[in-house]
């Protein structure tokens, strides 16, 4: 059996692997947008939300083979809210991931345009699944309700709007359970839709994935406050500068630790509720409440 | 039985319902968002690749309501096309149907986010579809596919790459077939596939789709040159302006109506293998190329 770096770093080939079949298009009259696409969605990120759909997948009888097509359309999700996010009109991010972000590298009009393209595509492989036609349309349309206004993009307006402003919590909750929760709770709930289970074991992925998204998010805010800029890819401090509320802001960081390691415990909990081959999907939850990036 | 303009305006009628259906979400902290989708999607356009949906779907033996989530995808889908062409690191146009364009009347941050949530929305109306999921599937997949970088989006791309660039016949005629006639192919082809004809028929509206598309585009580029700029509700001689290549540049105004004549006859000859219950669809056809806006 392999250990968790061989097998995360496995993941992380076979995805790649599988985004690169979506994105090879060789019409080279289109090429400019083709070539954003790539930069901005292969070789990076850490697929968090790739990896967790195909482990809920496996872990409710499904194959890796099944869940590919969705986890390749969550991770060109993200990619294509990162291209937009960066953009000047929105936060005006020079740098991503260590590297200039997509506007910097291709101008403006093209990563428009290859962020558009990422999220149509992401729905070409949801809709080309293989998947028991019931299923797959029913794992696209969480995908949509997830990326969508009632999801992270509804969290993405909630977040731009309360910069500046005084945020209580009970709103900055919400915010996070869609801005960063809603595509978590979509690679976990999908993973299990796809294996073809029941109503039950869909809602348990559904209460891991909330506490799990929440404390992914607190642990990006304490990072923002106490993180290291070179292994995180990215200037710190910026939510202090731009005056903005985060769990981190709002309490101390000490407190902000342990309502991560506590959610992140009782994630672990609900996992006891599925069958793992392995203990990777454990190890892959402690780890991302005491990740440095 | 209803005249022409009388079941047109009721299919306006019907559509602008069926989109505000998708388009009422309530929770207040993501209002702005919403308000620029509805700006954008409600009370304005010809609603043309919606009727050719709804009546390709009619003309196979199905029925509105099976057709009207994807006839609102399309619609959604065309309402971001649009917004994001206004922005200005795109098109930059203040003025769209007569009125300012959303980023002109939102700001742009709301105008960008609007667009991607048209784009997602029109994929959550289509995953939500009553139609048997194979077929439901199927059609998700040719939006996609119609909508993405080897559809619309790739069309955009070389339209843009080819501004102030001597273009020639084949390369115009492919940027047409993708830009514009992507979407109107999604329509007829959508609706066939929805009422679960058979592949004959599919292929039928797809040559009608690819007459009729051309055509369409081509009136447009007659419109930019010779038409009357109140009635268009945008400003005309743009392509002129921008030294673009069209179809109306390339060829003089004569040739090119008898071009977008002699598509409508083909167009309208194909339309006889299918069983229409009136001849809505044949004067649609025929309107298209004398259009005025």
């Amino acid at each position: 059996m392999l250990g968790y770096d061989e097998k995360y770093k496995r993941y992380l080939t076979q995805i790649d692997c599988a985004l690169d079949g979506y994105l090879n298009e060789t019409d080279t009259a289109y090429q400019s947008v083709i070539s954003a696409m790539r930069y901005s969605a292969l070789g990076a990120g850490k697929r968090v939300r790739a990896i967790l759909l195909i482990e809920f997948c496996k872990a409710c009888g499904g194959t890796e083979q099944l869940a590919m097509p969705f986890a390749c359309a969550l991770e060109m999700i993200h990619a294509y809210s990162l291209i937009h996010d960066d953009l000047p009109c929105m936060d005006n991010d020079e740098l991503r991931r260590g590297k200039p972000s997509c506007w910097k590298a291709f101008g403006e009009t093209t990563a428009l345009l290859a962020g558009d393209g990422l999220l149509t595509k992401a729905f070409e492989a949801a809709a080309g699944s293989t998947a028991p036609a019931e299923c797959a349309l029913r794992a696209t349309l969480e995908l949509a309700q997830n990326a969508g206004t009632g999801g992270m993009l509804g969290g993405q307006v909630i977040d731009l709007e309360g910069e500046g402003k005084p945020v209580d919590e009970v709103h900055l909750l919400q915010m996070y359970s869609m801005k960063t929760g809603a595509l978590i709770n979509a690679a976990a709930k999908i993973g299990c839709i796809l294996a073809g289970v029941g109503e039950e074991k869909i809602n348990l992925a559904h209460r891991y994935a909330e506490k799990i998204g929440l404390a992914f998010q607190i642990v990006d805010d304490i990072l923002d406050v106490a993180g290291d800029q070179e292994t995180l890819g990215k200037p710190i401090g910026s939510d202090v500068q731009s005056e903005k509320t985060t769990f981190a802001t709002l309490h101390d960081l000490e407190y902000a630790r342990n309502k991560a390691l506590r959610l992140t415990k009782e994630a672990r909990e609900i996992l006891n509720e599925f069958t793992m081959e392995d203990e990777f999907l454990y190890e892959l939850t402690d780890r991302l409440a005491v990740r440095e990036n």
